[in-house]
């Protein structure tokens, strides 16, 4: 038998782990600096709890587990007979998988409501499952990354997401532009040029300007037998590149609300303190989705790749669940993008790539023993470190220290083992020096 | 709607997380101090690669996902019409969750040989899902932890990974027994008291030791109408205590090679220098599993609580796969009951219960620029901290610093921002002290 992996789904061999590791380390790193604890939510949630909360295609990529024993018995005759998949699922399957990191989110603070304080600050960096067809670089199984604050309607948390993406691309070295917007601004400009019972067709054409372009988006609206005038309205709004010329124009309550919580949010910055740009973008509005405040967008500069951050705020987190009034804010980081990106740009730092320390070669079964005695010893010197199985030819353990990318091989044979030494080989330069415990210890654990 | 759980599942708040990861890392840190690289595979593996490996029982408590599409469609009439649900499965479900973590690590050594080297030294921590009926101690979902050499016969990696299991043990302050025996030594006294045919039954009935005693496995052994002068050899050899006495008595080839594989591992072990016992267990049986050579298993001290470790020698790893001679030596350490120790043991250190660093409470709003300042100063000196995010009462920010286990809390109001200071109150003796940035930096670093 040939095993295969399901499509969609993929193994990570340790080179892959390491430079997915260094991705994530950044971002705990940070999340850990900015206060969002950690959680865990399991991977399988009850139907009931996922459905119908990613719309009808959502449901449709879910993936259902069946349910255990005799699963067929109590689906009702008809259903059956007529070979209804659709109907059969609630018959068949209690479980899904995890299809995102937000709905199980607010799924944990309705249940644990007793054990948290609000703001709840979470972080979960967890797999996701999604029946979707594969192509290159989408998955099956990939993972999310997310922070999140609820609980809290302050404007402060909008300003520590900024901060949050801006020190972790900073640390990525992956310069970046933050584009935001606000749900309210993009409702003021369609009420502003008249057009505001059309918002969310509005929306979503304007949500097409990145693909179709000024003239597209023009089109898109003439069709829609809007007033010409109210379409140039509209269409002059949205190309405003500046708060304060965006407010000259807004003729909107709910849009000038949405200014000034942009404008609260900066005092809460030091924008000259960002490394990354953050820029005003009146024509972002993150789909139709569940956002109501601030909403943000994390593009690469310099890369040809979609976005690889987004978030915002959402006034209703819990209210799925029967629980009122927690607002929520927040943000993921697309680290399967990121990763390609790194990837691509080759910003791996060397450490990571050739991260593996020390072989330790024994040339003969008499010195083994001292060999094993290295080894132990600079373990306990927190410096990782494996002597070879076994004193086969110097060659055949050089070849192993070689495709596993060891930095150095500390050769042992008889001559070393009576003067008390080691043979330190470095695998970059080739150079060989004789070395007692201590100076090897020195050199290797740089 | 009132959200739940599926039975058996959990989620982790922000303090199970802490001391889960306390755990983790300090395996992970062992595994990578002896060369042990991470790798990962995807939750969802082909059915055919996991079904049959597992026995019935294992078969049957798999969870299968459901096709995705119109998975009805395709399922013979005669099997939908007489409700086969088994007979139904290979219809309905092409994919399985995983089950533990040795099969796919056989999986993945076929499928990407081209990318490993041998002896390859793996490790994983991953979630695997059994839907076993969930009791105290016992989850559907729930994570195993392993750490495996594959592609060598070396007994050198026997004597590491028993380092391995005394180094994390020790780590942990959890004291351990590692009682170990090997499958040829138990195969060699069934020889040696002429048993050897019944080899399979043997282990069976010696594995039941623990729960029945001596008397209980000598009748046992007298109701299978095995000669009692035989039964009485049996007893006398598993009732050894140390390898020279075995040996003495030791009438088979088998046994001897077990005995001396044992002895070679020893060699390679300083066991002056392990901090944990070692002891040689002659009716250890693991039982009947696939092991071949050395067995291990690990129970605490003073605990009344099952093995929390266990490995071993088997030399046909990925023969299920098609792929032939590809010994393997791994053990795992069972976390979610190391996890139980170490919380009804009290041993999480102060540091991982109460963790959370400093709070920053702004008093006014004036302030407010004041105090991002010195959150975002003290996150570039990689200290965690938050500052509140209203200039709310006192109290408020108190009670929520509280509740969340903070150290510190920051105190910041007109005065302290006038005089460019801080107010640090130390939330375990309540003192409070007027101070600089820099003497805050390097109070709350510590």
């Amino acid at each position: 038998m040939k095993p295969t992996l399901p499509k969609g789904t993929r193994d990570f061999l340790p080179l892959d782990i390491r430079k997915r590791d260094y991705i994530f380390n950044i971002i705990k790193n940070q999340f850990h600096l900015f206060g969002f604890d950690s959680i865990e939510t399991p991977a399988m949630e009850s139907l009931e709890t996922l459905s119908g909360n990613y719309g009808d295609e959502g449901d449709r990529l879910l993936f259902k587990v069946l349910n255990n024993g005799d699963f067929l018995k109590d689906v009702p005759e008809e259903i059956l007979g007529s070979r209804n998949s659709n109907k059969a699922i609630t018959h068949l399957s209690k479980r899904g998988l995890r299809y995102d990191l937000t709905v199980p989110f607010a799924r944990f603070i309705v249940m644990n409501r007793q054990h948290i304080k609000f703001p709840f600050k979470r972080s979960a960096i967890q797999p996701v499952w999604r029946a979707d067809r594969p192509q290159r670089g989408r998955y099956q199984e990939f993972y999310q990354c997310d922070a999140d604050v609820a609980g809290s309607s302050s404007l402060f948390y909008e300003s520590e997401l900024i901060r949050l993406y801006d020190e972790v691309f900073d640390q990525l070295s992956l310069p970046v532009t933050i584009r935001w917007n606000n749900r309210k601004i993009l409702y003021g400009i369609a009420e502003s040029a008249g057009l505001k019972d059309h918002f969310n067709l509005i929306t979503i054409i304007i949500d097409k300007l990145d693909k179709i372009g000024n003239d597209g988006v023009v089109k898109e609206l003439e069709s829609q037998a809007f007033d010409s005038k109210d379409v140039s309205k509209l269409m002059e709004m949205i190309s405003t590149t500046t708060l304060p010329e965006l407010k000259a124009k807004m003729q909107s309550e709910q849009g000038h609300l949405g200014i000034s919580e942009m404008e609260r949010v900066l005092s809460f910055l030091d924008s000259n303190g960002l490394k990354n740009e953050l820029l005003f973008d009146a024509t972002l509005a993150r789909g139709l989705g569940y956002y109501t405040g601030c909403i943000f967008e994390v593009k690469a500069k310099d890369a040809n790749m979609g976005s690889i951050g987004g978030g915002g705020r959402y006034d209703n987190l819990t209210e799925i669940f029967g629980m009122k009034d927690v607002s929520g804010v927040g943000i993921s980081f697309g680290v399967e993008r990121i990763y390609d990106l790194i990837e691509e740009k080759k910003l791996f730092p060397e450490s990571v790539l050739g991260s593996k320390n020390t072989l330790i070669a024994c040339l003969d079964i008499d010195s083994f023993g001292y060999a094993i005695k290295i080894q132990n010893m600079l373990r306990k010197l927190n410096i990782a470190c494996e002597l070879y199985p076994e004193p086969v030819k110097l060659q055949k353990q050089m070849t192993y220290a070689n495709e596993l990318g060891y930095a150095h091989v500390a050769i042992i044979g008889e001559e070393e083992s009576r003067q008390n030494k080691i043979n330190l080989k470095d695998m970059k330069t080739g150079q060989q020096s004789l070395l007692s415990f201590t100076e090897l210890a020195e050199i290797i654990c740089q």
